[in-house]
């Protein structure tokens, strides 16, 4: 019996209390047993997931290929890292904050659930279990709504966990995957306002706009990251060029990877045509405004598109700018708030760098690849959030909690 | 010159640098010549609140009226208010947690201010000056959106407070009112994505909704309340009809006042006749089911609208219920998430109630009047939460703020 999305909205909600009332000791349990049942599973999750190869793999780019493939590599990964998840410290524990107010009431601020979280996503199938596993970790239900090219993949992953939670005598719709991979079924899940306490999209920037745009439910948007390095006059130019090359090329696909390059003009004569040549050496493809080719007439001419597009490739935008309140400007203008780099010795530009810039993440001297929320120290990432409501940056456990106000009187009124 | 919301927009973009770089002693200080500013101009704000009592008085209710009017008392309650907020603790201010990564990273996770906030309410003027007071202690810039009935009175508030502004060199769009009180402007507003930071609706159920619906921005849900008081067999008989009599009829225009009564089977009989004189004698019309019917047929049949409805109104309705599950049950049916109470004695019935119960606020045996920032004690209130991502209940200064990570590295590539 297929489910239809309002269904399985209702069937998540029933099951927000027991999973809520779990303890951290049973939760972590759960995550081992589920790292467990996945090893015991490999041969038939390797099954499942090349039929969505044979299916769909030639219609993926390498990268989105190499995503989708589970082998037994991946799936050591995906156990190893529900461990992790059990490992980490209890989202929901206290200390409480608690007081007494003028009139003797006693109030408790309890960190408790979202409730019912959303994830939609694209051909990641580790994704599946890595939001199943972070959202048990917090006292949550999910509902998880991945790619069509991973939907054999998901709906056997998906069961595993089901199972393991059927085992412990729980209820399995703590975790749901809804298999209708049309857009309907996204279309649906944006308007369950009864239901849905979070959606977090994750894909590509037109997607999380689309969300953005037609959600009636409470969004987290993730991700999208048209990230910029701007090299101050008083840059050391060779940690420049280490930096620029890292967050441009060592994996261009993700959302930290840098996509825009600021240079001073006064050090752009000497700095240009060394970092050209090192980013055109791993192929990258420059494309710049008027100012930098006329320094290096193999850079492309950058269109007006280019300063709001998030390449997610080997390519790169370079701009000259007349000073650091020039970058800051037009940083402010062309940001998706998620990462910004500036690469300076000097102190009162870096400090107006980090004040002015409106970014989840100021970088000063280092390399944005970082903005992570294992590289943070948090132990996981839900996501980075690129909107300054309720979570900003890479997001670990205590961004799928909130808080409750519970009051104890003994007949206070109100005078 | 009459600005367009997008122009009044582009102005508070640029205006939020120089507000989130005043000191603390700075913003206190503006807010103090504010209040005086405020009642050195009594006359001629009284003069212009004259002119919207004299254009709407006559189509307003008589709270409404009453909010609507400032009289010598309500002008001084308003600078009173301003010194208020003067006196509070910083909400920018630390301590900030700080680390260093695996890779030696500095990471600082600084507070900071929104950026543009934009207030849409209605025909009270006093929000007007509330409102700019908290964004301004708390480093934002405002684009405030009044009601039509208030227009002359914001106009006038709003041009003594930018005035204080220019007094002190500063921009005075740190404090925009948009003069434009057709729907084209509300409408605006709720799509000015790369502008406002966060919009906060305050008005209506069906107002809120409406917002929601249709905005792209970043909304703080507030105030919907259509709270329930159920009553336990272990009540405290007498206790509880003190409890519902004030938070029925202690101000019942309010969000926090309670709308709906469930009562345990079993006391029904001794406990509806005795809460129903005491609810009649204050003119409180009462609707409820029918097992109430049977017990006092002066109560008036409730219909299906009824359970879903806020009256804001001396109307309360009247349901019979089983026992705590089944009132739990019903109140997750129908709560908007703002303030629910349970009358007990009986600590597993509290305990599961304050756990199950899906809502900001969560009374044992108290009056829901209490949910509100300055009965919590935090000195300030923007607005109550009934939403769950990012603040949650009465929001103080701290839901005006978040948070930014400031990097410093020397060099560190990810490898």
């Amino acid at each position: 019996m297929v489910l239809t999305v309002e269904e399985i909205g209702q069937r998540a909600k029933k099951a927000t209390n027991q999973v809520a009332a779990l303890t951290i000791e049973k939760r972590n349990a759960l995550l081992l047993q589920m790292a467990q049942a996945i090893i015991d599973q490999q041969d038939a999750i390797i099954a499942a997931n090349k039929e969505d190869l044979a299916e769909y793999g030639h219609t993926l780019s390498g990268p989105m290929q190499k995503r989708l493939t589970l082998d037994a590599v991946a799936i050591q990964d995906i156990a190893q890292s529900l461990k992790a998840v059990a490992t980490l410290p209890d989202p929901l524990a206290g200390p409480y904050d608690q007081w007494q107010t003028h009139v003797e009431l006693k109030i408790i601020k309890k960190i408790v659930p979202l409730g019912v979280v959303a994830m939609v996503y694209e051909a990641r199938p580790n994704v599946t279990v890595d939001a199943a596993a972070l959202t048990l970790k917090s006292g949550n239900v999910v509902i998880l709504r991945g790619g069509k090219e991973a939907i054999h993949s998901n709906t056997f992953l998906a069961g595993v966990l089901r199972q393991v939670l059927t085992d412990s005598q729980l209820n399995p719709d703590i975790i749901q995957l809804i298999t209708d991979t049309s857009h309907d079924s996204v279309n649906d899940l944006l308007h369950m306002r009864k239901i849905v306490d979070v959606l977090i999209p994750r894909g590509s920037a037109k997607f999380i706009d689309f969300v953005v745009a037609n959600a009636t439910v409470p969004v987290i948007e993730t991700g999208a990251g048209n990230t910029h390095i701007f090299v101050d006059d008083s840059a050391d130019q060779d940690e420049a060029i280490r930096i620029i090359h890292n967050a441009k090329t060592q994996k261009p696909s993700v959302c930290n990877s840098a996509e825009k390059l600021l240079i001073h003009e006064s050090i752009v004569a000497k700095f240009l045509p060394k970092v050209a040549t090192k980013l055109v050496s791993s192929h990258v493809e420059l494309r710049g405004d008027d100012a930098s080719r006329q320094i290096d007439q193999n850079i492309l001419p950058a269109t007006a598109l280019d300063w709001d597009t998030e390449y997610n490739d080997l390519i790169m935008g370079i701009k000259i700018v007349a000073d650091a309140d020039a970058a800051i400007d037009w940083i402010n203008q062309h940001t998706t708030h998620h990462s910004e780099t500036i690469i300076s010795e000097t102190p009162e530009h870096v400090v107006k760098f980090m004040n002015a810039v409106d970014a989840a993440v100021v970088y000063q001297n280092a390399s944005s690849r970082f903005t992570d929320g294992f590289e943070f120290g948090f132990g996981a990432e839900i996501g980075i959030s690129t909107q300054k409501l309720h979570a900003r940056g890479p997001m670990g456990l205590p961004a799928l909690t909130t808080i409750k106000y519970e009051v104890f009187g003994d007949g206070q009124i109100r005078v």
